[in-house]
């Protein structure tokens, strides 16, 4: 699946333009920092001289993870589907967020272990019940991760043609930060114990024992593992999913602002699957989550946040999306030196 | 001046039951990090278990600098005259990033070097046509900076009665950051060649020329300096303008956003005279200018935003306005495991 989509080249004709535009705007040459590439990236990406932020979607995907069964998380698995129901009415961190920011959120059941109601306002997309105990056997067959990645890819598909021109990846999933090490390592090589950490809460001993459950995972697939066969043995729906949809958002030039830990581990996937996606990806922050800064530099990421949050659902991707907005309002608005009369450097 | 107005205490009596209501919300207790801790920050400051960020007044003070005399600047000193009228039209940075994030902007004439024609949102607070160069006489007499620090301070009054709840710093000024540097080593006894820096856009043979200037100016007044002093010695109306106006924005309980390198000296007057304000302060960012680390150090601050941006005109406070707004939400309107029926750790 994860060749299903043509991911267009970045619009590199415009780059010297657009900089020439940033550089025409009333302020020092790249004063703005960050704000400048981040607009450069953005209009490259939308193959626009002057992208936008809005509006905004946030692809919520939760999913539940076998793993849990190896005590891996501080936390009980039914939790997920109760935040799914949070989710729904409205309450939790990444709708208040998204409110607070003004983005839209589809709530989407990627595969929890868990007879959720019917609501309106949810996209039921699950492949299964849940994962299979990644310490024992493959979280999900060949089969049933092409389906998460072309469901993922659908959805994402379908809120570009609705007009969203930022994609924001968020999950929820009690123990996916077990499935997130594991992708990490098999993708990057890097050892279980370098990316492991205390997800939503373990103390040290719990962690100790989550990198020994980790390792024995891993020890059924040693070596650097391709995206597909990654996700497949160390799972995640949600995972999948989001690897799935930031492939069909690049594919319609709209940017992917990637939350934290997990989804970075999808984006990982994404990236190793079609290297061209990277240039469509803006990384929102860098978690607490420790294995967070491994992932980040195996993509030469350079995240937009740094504010010590570790809490997944889109949040810091919420909390990054007004410096889009901000980055593509100075592209727009901003006078000239021309236009505003203001004297150049040059006197 | 800086006794003038009573600084009330924080509000300590909250802190326990602030803590405790964010520990309530339905996510790992601390998981939104720098969030919360920004909640609590500003719930203290405003002595309001709800605080908010709404609505928020950018104070943009504009001021010219003898100094500027010295060539320590990239730019010509009519350029503070052209951008205030920028400012006016609607066109800079300042105002683009505050359509973006939802602010309001106060654009103040502090003592520009130029008659600028009258404009209905002009404030026209100048003490002088700019300040004498303080690389051979004190930039200020003492009456003229008690008058800039009364004069900010009035209007920092004028706006919190108004009803504003956070006032964010910013300043335009062509030769600033010099007046900065001067006052940050005059405050920290850090030398200038520590603190500075090419400011908007100086060569590296510039900013050696800058450094020598500076250290002329310093050597007038050697030692570590009261804020009164350093202020007068070193200028900046509009850097006195906004100690002034941060003292008067805690009198009146509302937490002031501190823009840059400029507005952090300011700050760091205002902490010296009145070390009470300290908690009513958020340090937007850390500016790219080299100068605004030491004084970021010698204030304890965390800042919000690393971006490399060196604008200045409240720039990266605007951009990190929507942070506040976010925390401010957050302890509103989250869940709490109780309401959204969510298991909490202890399963």
């Amino acid at each position: 699946m994860l060749n299903d989509y043509a991911i267009p080249p970045l619009a590199e004709p415009l780059r010297e333009r657009v900089s020439a535009a940033l550089d025409a705007k009333t302020k020092p040459p790249g004063s703005l920092g960050r704000l400048e590439s981040l607009a450069l990236t953005l209009a490259l990406a939308q193959d626009d001289e002057h992208p936008r932020a809005d509006p905004a979607r946030l692809l919520l995907f939760a999913g539940d993870h076998g793993i849990t069964q190896e005590g891996v998380s501080a936390w009980p698995q039914e939790v997920t589907a109760q935040m799914v129901a949070n989710f729904l009415s409205g309450g939790a961190a990444a709708n208040v967020l998204a409110r607070s920011v003004g983005a839209e959120v589809t709530v989407v059941d990627a595969g929890v272990a868990a007879d959720l109601p019917p609501h309106p306002d949810l996209k039921t997309l699950a492949v299964a019940k849940g994962t299979r105990n990644a310490a024992l056997e493959d979280a999900m067959t060949e089969a049933e991760c092409a389906e998460a990645l072309r469901r993922g890819a659908a959805l994402a598909a379908e809120a570009t043609a609705n007009g969203a021109r930022i994609i924001l990846l968020g999950e929820m999933g009690i123990g996916n930060t077990s499935s997130a090490t594991l992708i990490g390592s098999a993708l990057t090589g890097l050892p279980v114990a370098y990316l492991v950490g205390p997800g939503a809460g373990l103390t040290a001993d719990g962690v100790d024992r989550k990198c020994a459950v980790l390792e024995k995972a891993r020890a059924r697939h040693p070596g650097t593992l391709s995206a597909e066969a990654a996700l497949a043995a160390f799972g995640g729906f949600e995972v999948a999913m989001m690897t799935g949809a930031a492939i069909a958002s690049a594919a319609a030039r709209v940017p992917v602002l990637v939350d934290g830990f997990i989804a970075t581990a999808a984006a990982l996937a994404a990236v190793k699957a079609r290297p061209e996606i990277a240039g469509y990806l803006v990384y929102a922050h860098r978690s607490a989550e420790p294995g967070h800064a491994g992932l980040l530099e195996a993509l030469s990421a350079d995240p937009l946040l740094d504010l010590g949050m570790r809490l997944g659902e889109g949040s810091a991707a919420l909390a990054a999306l007004p410096l889009l907005r901000a980055a593509c309002d100075i592209l727009r608005d901003m006078a000239t030196f021309e236009s505003a009369g203001v004297s150049d450097k040059a006197g």
